[in-house]
C-alpha cells in the first residue's frame, strides 16, 4: 500500500481487518518497525479521536509523531493553480506539501470540504495535491469525500461483534442542526459494499449520497423499512449531496430511538462520534448495552496502526 | 493512589513530598517504569507551567505524552445529563472521557470553573465525569475547586526551604483586575492544614474561602496581623466565594510589598504564577532573594512526577 | 556555542555548514547525544518549517521535544520593566523565561517584531530577556531582527549547489500585500557577508535595510542591474526600515520573473517560504529546475540539527 486515501488503496479489506486485530492483541509487538521514522499529522480542521488514535498508533509502532494544526499554528493554504496570491492565503499547497514531506516519512492529513462547491470538493483536491507534491505516503484522516480510517475501524467493530456470517447493516441518516460533510457516509458505504454484508441506506428524499460511493446498496426513504431485521444501525448525519451542502430536514422521526431499535434483530448501535445526544440518538439507545460506540472509537487506534504498519512494511 | 483529584487521595502527604524529592535528585531514575504507557494531557483552558512540567514529568518516567487543547483543536463539551444537544456543544463529556480513556493509561485534565454558578462549579462535575467514564486514573491539573499538583509543589518548596520545624505560613489574598477561581487558595488551604504548619489566611471581608477547604485555619481581615512573624507569605488572588465570582475589591493595600514583608520573620515569598507584577506583588519583593517563585514552579515537574509514579506503581 | 542568536555566535560559519552536511548524510548518527535532554520550542507567532524542522532535528539527536504556542495555549507576556500589570498581559517575561528554562535544556524561541516601534524592535528585547532569565541556551527561531536558522540553511543550500567558488548572490526585495519583518533580509545579509560571496542587494528607494546588517554589501535600486550575471536570486519582501514598518511599494516590476531571470548566469532561485506565487515570484520561475526552495526548506532540519548538536557538545 503506497497511500491510504480510500477503499481502493486496499487490496483485501478483510486481511487489513485481521491486521488491525493483531495490533489490538499486542499493540507494541512491532515497536521496532517504525524506529527512526517520523509520522506528521496535519490538521486543517478540529479532531479528537483521529488526533489521539493516530498519534498513539504511530507511537505503538515506535514512530516519532509531529502534530500540526494549520489554523492557529500556521496559515491558510492556496490550493488553486495560477492564482495571483495577494489575498489572505500565505502559502501554496504545492510548497507546503513538499516541505512537510521533506521532514516526514508518512503524512496523515485531515481536510474537510467547503460544502459550497460540490464539483470542487469532490475532486478531493487538497489530499490529492499532498499525494502529488509531498513525495511520501499519505494517510487520509478524513478528506472532502471520505474517512477511510473510520470505515476500517467500523468494519473491524462489526467483525468483532457480529453474530451472523452476513449481518444486515443499515446506514441511517439522522438529524443535525448544522451542515456536515458526506464523507463518513460515503466511506462507510464503499467499505460495507466491499465487506460483503447485506446493506441498506435510509435517508430522507433529497439526501441520497452519490452513487459513486453507494454502488448497488439499497436506498430507502423511510426509516422503519430499513430497521426491520437489522443487525447494525449505523447513524450519521450528512448535508444534502443533491442540493449541495444544504440542511433540508431536521425531522425528529429520523433520530435513533428505542421504538425503531425494537424493529431490529437486537441491533448494535454505531456512530463515529462526536454525537449529539437526543438529536442524533436518544440517551436510552446510546447508553444501552447494544451501543458499541466506545469500542468503535477505541478501534480507531488499531485501524490506524494496521494502515501505518502496512505502509511501513511494504513502503 | 487510584486518582489524584485532591488532598484526600493522598494517604501521607509527607511521604509524597519525599517521593518528589527523590524524583528531583534523579529525574530519570524510573525511566523504565512508564515505558509503553501513555499520558494524555487534556486542556480545557490555557496553561504554561502545568502543560510543560507534567509533560516533562511523564517523559522522565519514560511515558509517551499526548497533549490536546479542547478549544482550538477540538470543540465544546456538553456536561449536563439528558440535554437535547442542538446548540453549540458537539460532544457529550461521557463519550469524550471514555474515548480518551481508551487511548491513554493516565489522563491529566484541566478544567476551570464558570464562576457563574457556585453550586454547579463546586460539584467539580467535569473532572468527576472523567473519573466516572474514562476508566483510567485521572490527575487533576486544576479543576473548578482545587489545584493539587500546585499544592504538592508548594509543600515541597516549603519543606526544602523552611528553617523552623513548624513554620508560620500565611495565605494572603491579593488584588487582581479580573475574576479568578478559588482553586489555588482552596487547595493550598487543605494541603497546609494537612502538612501541620501554623496557618493563617488573610483576605478582605467578603473574600472568605469555603470552610470545606480552610477547616480550622485562622482567618483575618487585615494583612498586617497575618504578616507579623510569618515564615512564608503565599499570595494569590481569588474572586469572592460568598458573592460568587465577583471582584469586590482591588484595594492596593493588599499587594505584597516591602513594608509588609518587613513585618515578617524574614519570610519567603511564594506565588503559583503567572503573577501580575506591581498589582499582586511589588517588583522589589518578587526580585528579592526571599522570593522562591521560580523554585516553586520548577518543583511542579517533580510534584507531577511523584504523583504519576505512585499511580504507575500501585495502579 | 552558548546561544545561537545571530551570526556573531558562530565562530566559523563554514565549519557549521560542514556540520550540517554531516547531519544530512546521517541524521541519526548522534541519536545518543541528546538522550535525556529536553528541547522546548516556544512560538509567539505561527510557523510551519521552523516548527517541524527544529522538532525533527531535536528528535534526530534523541532529545525530547515540547512545543508550546503562547497565543492560544498560553497568554500575552509583559516585556517592559517596572510596569503595573493591570492590563491584558498576565505574566512577565522574566518569570516565563525562568520557568520554561527550569523544564528545558535548550529553548528555541520565535518572537516577531511589532513593526510599530523600530527602536524597541531593534533591541531584540524578547529573545534577549530569555537569554537573561532562562538560564539555558537559547536558539533563535526568528526574532524581531534576524532569522539565523534560516540563513544557515540558505548558506548550506548555496554550498551544496554552487558552481563557482565565489558565486554572485543577489538578495532582491519583492512585493507583498502586507508589512513583513526585515529579519530574513537582515540575517541573510550578515551571513552572506561572512560567507565571502559576491553580494548585491536590490530594493526600491526607501527599502534599504539597516547598515548594521548589510555592512559593505552593494545596494542598488533597480532590479536589472543586480540580476546581471547573478548565480543566485534570493527573493524576500520586507517592510520599510526607514519609514518603519510601512508598505511603500507593491511595484510588480520587482516580482521575480523569467524576463529578469534571463539576465542572470542561469541563477538558482531561492526563497525562505512561505511564498506568494505570482506576487513574489512567477509560477514559471518557482516551478523551474533552477528553483531550490524545497531543498532550502529541507535543509532547515540539518541547519537546526548542527546548531543543537554544537550546543549539546560544547554546552
Amino acid at each position: 500500500m503506497k497511500n491510504f486515501l480510500n477503499v481502493h488503496d486496499v487490496e483485501d479489506i478483510h486481511a487489513l481487518v485481521d491486521g488491525a486485530l493483531l495490533c489490538k492483541q499486542n499493540p507494541r509487538a512491532d515497536h521496532e518497525l517504525g524506529k527512526g521514522k517520523t509520522l506528521g499529522l496535519i490538521f486543517m480542521n478540529p479532531s479528537l479521536r483521529t488526533r489521539l488514535s493516530t498519534q498513539k498508533a504511530g507511537r505503538n509502532l515506535g514512530m516519532d509523531v509531529m502534530v500540526m494544526n494549520f489554523s492557529g499554528e500556521g496559515w491558510a493554504l492556496e490550493t488553486e493553480e495560477g492564482v495571483i496570491m495577494n489575498g489572505d492565503k500565505a502559502e501554496h499547497i504545492k510548497e507546503a506539501a513538499a516541505v512537510i514531506g521533506a521532514y516526514c516519512d508518512i503524512i496523515g492529513l485531515r481536510s474537510f470540504p467547503s460544502l459550497k462547491d460540490r464539483k470542487s470538493d469532490y475532486t478531493d483536491h487538497v489530499i490529492n495535491e499532498f499525494v502529488r507534491y509531498a513525495g511520501v505516503p499519505i494517510v487520509n484522516l478524513e478528506s472532502a469525500t471520505v474517512h477511510p480510517c473510520q470505515s476500517l475501524a467500523d468494519v473491524l467493530t462489526i467483525e468483532e461483534t457480529k453474530e451472523a456470517g452476513k449481518p444486515k447493516v443499515v446506514l441511517t441518516w439522522v438529524p443535525h442542526p448544522r451542515p456536515l460533510p458526506q464523507s463518513v457516509g460515503n466511506s462507510f458505504a464503499e467499505w460495507i459494499n466491499r465487506a460483503g454484508y447485506e446493506f441498506v441506506i435510509a435517508n430522507p428524499e433529497g439526501y441520497d449520497l452519490s452513487g459513486d460511493f453507494t454502488g448497488n446498496a439499497a436506498v430507502v426513504h423511510e426509516p422503519e423499512e430499513a430497521y426491520a431485521g437489522a443487525d447494525y444501525i449505523y447513524a450519521k448525519n450528512w448535508s444534502s449531496y443533491e442540493q449541495y451542502g444544504q440542511v433540508l430536514s431536521q425531522d425528529e422521526k429520523w433520530m435513533v430511538d428505542e421504538r425503531k431499535m425494537n424493529l431490529t434483530n437486537n441491533a448494535k448501535f454505531m456512530h463515529c462520534l462526536p454525537v449529539r445526544r437526543n438529536v442524533v440518538v436518544s440517551d436510552a439507545v446510546i447508553d444501552s448495552e447494544n451501543s458499541v460506540v466506545i469500542r468503535e472509537a477505541a478501534n480507531r487506534e488499531f485501524a490506524a496502526q494496521a494502515v501505518l504498519k502496512q505502509i511501513l512494511s511494504h513502503g
